[in-house]
């Protein structure tokens, strides 16, 4: 009798004494959540600070149109990410929960916009612009839940794209392309779209604002333990593809373009989405080099070409930052990745390119229907007084030009 | 007795075992404590990039004024930020507890500065800064004790104000304006600053660093589990805003203004800041909205008329972007916190209003005794060389005109 | 019998009951690691920020040079990453295991390869930039080895300098000066570098990047909980210098220069780094003081009577801002830190100057052997087009001048 109360007395205090660092665990675990999720949130700020300052600048090349460019990248940012949003509070999913993921894929949704954006620089209004993201926004997310979430059931499978080289990358240039398509018309053609020379300097800015932050793209929602390695591997990408557009450029152009520098020294990011946590880094490094080959050649060889033989504009070359290092990335992950379902990954490139193609020409006739212009759109058509800018020597001849 | 011992034995055993995780459970909260003041130093550097890039760059529009604006903005920072730490010492908190909370507290003082450095932009020396700077300090840190500590006991109740739209914002530009008044002679008024249209792109670089890094601003000091919504909230208003800038800018003026994307495009930054952890998405994005409106408004309409009726300049319209959308989002709070003490919010931007307002007078007529102009100031007159910069069209021209 | 089985019951309990939490805490830990890591990788990509926009932009101020600066910034660091990564695989410590860490040396690589850049900026090819990556890496490699992991045994004991103001400013910057003294001919010599005095605010932007992201620099490799108080640290050092430096521009030059302000104020960042972590806020804001006063006398008054006197040009100023401030940051600990190894710290700096001049002079001559130049190098000479940039007053002057 006596042992038994002892027993229970014992019992008793092992409970209290175990009971302590048990709860104690369980509000670390809670906290070590909110944690994890402030980082989150650091990494959804550097791809903000991508958004508007990286794609901004990096598009104030096209003469007469740095304010447009900036403008509209504030306003397709803003009209996308609500947008998202809004989509997202559908499923019921209400209240706090995951809400840092949903904004991260907000602004994935947004970078894909402003790739697709790209491609019509210099074509359209601000009004166009917004209009273009609302049309965007539901094609995207379509796409999203048939390559990504099983939609529709056409995917039994793992699809391998952490960074989004085919649903964010590949998917915005081919609706872009697909818009340009839809909408340029014989004399829109003709009159090209020209490029500010003195921007250089400006397209750099953007261009490294992209290169910095880019691992906190790719590693975004990337669980805690793999950020390390994933932002390695991405950094070695964009080393390689940094290396190699010079190199290229060099070689196919016989001197160095400055719009090379600015635009394919990124592809080595965009190739190495797919398997950013996955690869080892001499592989990331070798996809950004021959990343940086193939942006390089499709800036310097194929652009000229596919221009005259399609008589369409792709202002920004989305084409050779964006699609083809996209779509070479997620292909590079059927050799990168073991037991990868490769049907899985051939399938989801496949649709991506054909809702993106077949919703950008929808969204493009639709566009149209606001408005198109025979001469390119320049700054002083929507903005008031004169950017001197950079062109004030012959501003005068210039403005009177293209009114 | 046999038991005894084994009894013993087991609660010696017992006190081992469970001490081991008593034990990591409190080194783990001392480190979940460091990592969680790690968090909050991204977000002080985070705030430090709005400081000195951000405000930096939104204020390089005054006519030959590039070097200065910039030069100003890191005298500014750096006089403020050791000020309000010596300040803190005098508190006798001394070591480095809560090291990071005081920082961040610093650079809200400097935030709160460089606006209302922006309504006297163009008219002081570098020395007359760092003046406005030592005088500006006190009174903040006066009204931040009075309004949130309950110093002197005027407050009794909690004010509504996490991310500072009142005792940030309306501090700054209210303090910003009465310094203004205090110190434009009718000469000076007559001379007006003259604005550099060539520098629409660094405003919308500095304005894009302000919208990007916001988030961070306001959700500073927040629990970690609070970041993400106030993150989210944050965006969502500045997504609304600009909306609503561009709507508001065509409407009321027919055409875009630069000026208008580059600040009233934040002003749903500044409005939120009130209630940027306790607003829902929706609201978040309304009180964005209404901010944008009441900002374009301000500088599209009531600026002239404002300025021809007191004849004093307010060079950066700080009324429109930090004033007019402080209060609103001071208010605002009113009507989206349930149980809010109306007394004791109403009170705090009362006091704000008459401390900014007071103690901006007297800095102001302190900063005269120092030298008035009747000219703007250039940069020639403090700088060396001459920066051609972007108004290289007529430098000979200017440089005689102006010393 | 029954107390004993009792006895094994309870004791199964125990193991079961503790055995959670304690599993728990292991979890725990790690995810604290991971934590942690992921934290320093945060720090890891604003240094990232600082080698390409902030150098980068700080050196786009040569006359016709902006787009080279950029691309050689991109060479530079996308050479010598992955180099040092390189040469940590030879270590035989393969795996993610400290992965950060070594993401964070090959950055302070980079950042010091940059500095010696900075010597002989508007020098060298796109190709020679690359080599001297190439030569840089593996000396830069062997100083860090032999002053700070006790290499060849030449050092026994610590020495003080945790952000780098010996391993990585001075030696990056008597590297540049040992090349450039190497290098230069007497031709060179007597055709100046032209600055380009326009670019002002380029190289404020650049120089506001490096302040607000140098406290993440010097803590990159700090524990948690030193973070907070070794980022004051840095930021009082950085308002110090500020402050000094437009002091001592005006005392020193009459008028203030805005290259002071851009360069100088950084000084107190350069000379804090060593104690960065171990001084008290009053020390290190002093200490920002001296190195700004230090460094604004050197670009003032020593740089113009040392290139007379050794006949060779040190670009950048790299010796006033990196060389004599990283010097004074590690004489400073021996007053600082109590109970430091003086030999140790005085042996560190004067082998890292002898590595660094030894390696330097080396490497000079075996770039020179790449081609040497009696013009300065500008873009056309390997760029595309023309950038009239912010030069177009005489674009056609200057494009047959330099063909």
């Amino acid at each position: 009798m006596k042992n038994c109360i002892k027993n229970i007395l014992m019992l008793t205090l092992l409970a209290f004494a175990v009971s302590g660092p048990v709860c104690a665990a369980e509000n670390v675990g809670t906290t070590l959540a909110a944690l994890s999720d402030v980082q989150k949130y650091e990494r959804a700020i550097h791809i903000m600070a991508m958004l508007l300052i990286g794609f901004g600048f990096l598009m104030v090349f096209v003469k007469k149109y740095g304010r447009s460019a900036l403008t509209a990248t504030y306003l397709l940012v803003s009209v996308s990410i609500p947008l998202y949003f809004l989509k997202e509070s559908f499923h019921g999913v209400g209240g706090s929960e995951g809400i840092i993921d949903k904004l991260i894929l907000a602004e994935f949704a947004a970078a894909s916009l402003l790739i697709c954006a790209g491609a019509v620089l210099g074509r359209l209004k601000m009004s166009q612009y917004m209009l273009l993201g609302v049309l965007f926004v539901p094609f995207y997310a379509l796409n999203e839940w048939v390559v990504l979430n099983g939609g529709l059931g056409l995917i039994s499978g793992k699809v391998v794209d952490t960074g989004g080289s085919i649903v964010i990358h590949a998917f915005g240039a081919i609706f872009g392309l697909a818009v340009a398509a839809s909408m340029t018309t014989q004399k829109e053609y003709e009159t090209p779209i020209e490029c500010d020379d003195t921007s250089d300097r400006y397209s750099l800015l953007g261009s490294m604002v992209l290169w910095v932050f880019w691992p906190s793209f790719c590693a975004a929602l990337v669980a805690p333990a793999d950020v390390p390695r994933t932002a390695v591997n991405v950094i070695l990408a964009l080393c390689g593809s940094t290396i190699a557009t010079y190199f290229a450029s060099v070689r196919l152009r016989g001197k160095i373009s400055a719009a090379d520098i600015a635009n394919a020294t990124l592809a080595g990011g965009v190739a190495i989405g797919s398997t950013c946590d996955l690869a080892v880094p001499g592989t990331a490094f070798a996809i950004g080099i021959m990343a940086g080959i193939v942006s390089t050649f499709g800036f310097a060889i194929i652009q000229s070409r596919l221009t005259e033989l399609t008589k369409k504009v792709d202002t920004c070359g989305v084409l050779y930052l964006h699609g083809m290092p996209g779509i070479l990335g997620g292909v590079a992950a059927l050799v990168v990745v073991s037991g990868i379902n490769v049907v899985a990954q051939l399938t989801a490139i496949l649709i991506t390119v054909a809702i993106a193609a077949g919703s950008g020409l929808i969204s493009g006739k639709v566009i149209a229907v606001m408005g198109r212009r025979s001469e390119p759109y320049i700054d002083e058509e929507e903005f008031e007084g004169e950017e001197s800018g950079q062109n004030e020597v012959q501003p005068l001849i210039a403005a009177t030009d293209t009114v």
